[in-house]
């Protein structure tokens, strides 16, 4: 088991939404968020939008396609919460080192995310029940 | 509305589990988070505990109350994501201006949470579906 790792940090918390667009327009004034990125992710058939106050980052996620796996997430569980990302200096070894510990993977290895960052997720049944992204930023 | 505050950041997303024995035997040896703080917080009824590794902070929560609010979040949506929590420089005047642009408080006013900081939550309602607790960190 390594050391702790100086170098994890939150770097956001992501919720799926009905509409991009509303969510942003409720949200971003609200709590004083500003928009910073807004893609469509076409392999995952989402649009994603990051929202930032400080270091205080808010991703939120649209489905673009009824068949897309956030679109099930949507409909069986509604709009909130969908996974938290931690900020990892490599997230290729953070991988290696979860998978030798006995965690269960989605991606084998990192691929390109929301703004261009490479990530990886983990399955919530190696989160208490929460999935995990590693972002490396 | 005010510019973006540069002192926001993450604190800490907050599981609720079953077992907090358990959640930290399984969760702190996989992920590589050490405990930092465990305590009971009567006035909720939960037992809580502080897992960090880096800047990256995990808190777990388990009801010490059948009939406690979180044993009820509990049941009805099993274990998983709890809330999420952003530290600010000053909760009181977070929640003025919060309160301002009309977001739905459940905390008026600061209260000791964990580890005796100032604490305060906000609806769901509000939090795009999703719980959020503000910390003076």
């Amino acid at each position: 088991m390594s050391t702790p790792d100086p170098g994890w940090r939150l770097h956001h918390v992501a919720h799926v939404v009905d509409d991009l667009d509303a969510a942003i327009d409720e949200l971003a004034p609200l709590w004083g968020l500003e928009l910073e990125i807004r893609e469509t992710l076409d392999a995952q058939r989402v649009e994603a939008a990051m929202l930032r106050r400080g270091d205080v980052r808010v991703e939120l996620i649209a489905p673009t396609d009824p068949e897309s796996g956030v679109a099930r997430f949507l409909e069986s569980r509604g709009p909130g919460f969908h996974h938290v990302a931690y900020s990892v200096a490599d997230v290729a070894e953070t991988l290696s080192e979860l998978s030798e510990r006995g965690a269960e993977l989605i991606d084998e290895r990192p691929r390109p995310g929301l703004g261009g960052h490479l990530v990886a997720f983990v399955h919530p049944r190696s989160g208490g029940g929460v999935l995990t992204e590693l972002v490396e930023d």
